[in-house]
């Protein structure tokens, strides 16, 4: 049987720059329509010259293939309405981190007080300017992000305006704060509708499976996977596919961040057939909620898929991926 | 002001064999009176003739030092009275595994059922030789321990002579059954008295400091200095101390242990130190309270420390220490 996936979009992702960008962004246009490029290069993304110009690279990386980069500005309490309405029509949203919560975050936010987030928030939602967050607080690292819910659930009630995207939820209390709140979305990754904090520390040490927020408990990944195989039409999917070279994850001091563009695809249909969901829940969970939520258009993809065992590549030069080396059910057969 | 030590002890340690037992065997016999070994070798000792073989490789490894190997049986339920009659005078204890819970712990027991291992436990109980156990389920990796305290709790219950020591305690649940029945005993590591899950995956992931069990949430490292730094008589150190080679740490595959034989004593005086517990509490939890449990009177060597900075060596041999590189307050200026 072959299944056919129209338009798929990764609405969380990171491509680097430089040489990583060139390794990684092929990777995510071949097989992706369009993707939410995130902002957290070193410095981080918060002008209109360095969006455009980061914009420009992305474009350059991706070869031949059709893919739109969907922009995002490093949130900063500071943007004025006339800058963010100048530069509204080239980016999708702005991400917010709280400052030093991940891999370069530390020009984030280290205060939520709401009114001194207040007049950007505003002018964001006076613009309908989506706002991204990375919601973990600094504390115990399996509290974080039920700790954050808290703000989230404030920002949401502040500002019902604000279209507010819970980035990478890996939370049964995450799932259920969306539920509460008709201006929260979320986006999950493939990784933790899959692991929990077994698969990384279970057995043995898994470095490539650790990521920020870190896989948590069986009851939280029941809750994830829940709202993306009913294809809750407040859930899309993000891939939060975040490369770092070999020696930076196999090390004494591990990046953060699990690699999985190039399979992401594979996994998302079977997980989907396995679980008794249909192909028509994954093309919400995969593009239309996403067109929904950040009213876009892109370019129509169709990815042709067909059960048929694909070994995940070693690596894909620098970068190993999750399941390097194991056979997945699932290949991509066409891409027209 | 310099701190003496009299006659520490090392009651959980692991010495592995061949290249690594020379490597690791001389740094815990230098600042060591003694220490209880650690069976789980590739096979397990699970014979007079392996016991005593391994016995005299670690005396041969130890070199010119003061220091008496406590031997230990790997438990199968297979072991008559007249066996243990007859090897009680080598060892110290015997260790259980659950089967296929740590590093080599294949061989370990499947069936904790009590009818299934009563006659084995009767006749260590007849014999007074100590029970020690690696006391975790194969639930969910945070859980492990606590699912695992019913288990110590019936075996308490069960055999009211036999000495039970809950090896390597993690959370404030096995603190809490200790204090519950007068038959179990507890040894703790110093790397559980320091970090939390936090150090090991809350900000980059350190290999050199996952274990087994894994380390926990704050409340549980409270519970564990609270009895430690009260000298607690049901509590003595155990190291738990596993080396691994460099390259089986910083991998895709990182085996569980963390290193600490050599920067124990430093790390236990700095920590009763800056708690306000005194050198006499510090005393008995590294070595009456092990003489008192065990009924041992392990050879004299004072230890003599310093408030005097120490550089923790980058590696010792291709094993890398907790800490490594890192400054730490107290250094070892005396051993006699």
């Amino acid at each position: 049987m072959q299944i056919k996936l129209d338009t798929p979009l990764d609405m969380h992702l990171h491509l680097r720059d430089e040489d990583m960008l060139k390794t990684v962004a092929p990777l995510s246009a071949k097989s992706f329509s369009g993707a939410l490029i995130m902002p957290n290069l070193v410095p981080p993304v918060t002008t209109k010259e360095a969006l455009l110009s980061y914009k420009d690279r992305i474009i350059d990386a991706i070869g031949d293939n059709e893919f739109t980069p969907y922009m995002t500005l490093f949130f900063k309490n500071n943007y004025s309405y006339e800058f963010l309405e100048d530069i509204k029509d080239d980016i999708i949203g702005i991400k917010l981190y709280p400052a030093g919560i991940t891999t370069n975050s530390d020009g984030g936010v280290d205060n939520f007080d709401i009114e001194t987030l207040r007049s950007t928030l505003e002018a964001m939602s006076r613009l309908d300017i989506p706002l991204c967050i990375h919601g973990e607080s600094d504390g115990f690292v399996m509290d974080r992000e039920k700790e954050f819910v808290p703000i989230y659930e404030e920002l949401a009630s502040s500002f019902p305006n604000l279209k507010i995207i819970m980035e990478h939820i890996t939370t049964k209390d995450s799932v259920e704060a969306l539920e509460r709140h008709s201006n929260l979305y979320a986006t999950i990754t493939i990784h933790h509708l899959l692991i929990t904090l077994d698969d990384v520390a279970g057995g043995m040490l898994n470095p490539h499976l650790f990521c920020k927020p870190i896989a948590k408990r069986y009851e939280d990944r029941e809750a994830l996977q829940r709202v993306a195989l009913e294809a809750n039409p407040k859930v899309m999917f993000g891939s939060d596919s975040a490369p770092h070279p070999q020696h930076a994850k196999e090390s004494s001091h591990c990046s953060a961040g699990v690699f999985t563009s190039p399979i992401a695809l594979q996994l998302l249909t079977q997980l989907f057939i396995d679980n008794n969901s249909s192909i028509e829940n994954l093309q919400k969970f995969i593009s239309s909620n996403a067109k929904d939520i950040y009213n876009i258009s892109p370019k129509s993809k169709v990815i042709t898929l067909e059960k048929k065992p694909f070994i995940v590549p070693n690596s894909y030069d620098n970068v190993i991926p999750m399941y390097a080396s194991q056979t997945i059910d699932y290949s991509i057969i066409g891409i027209k």
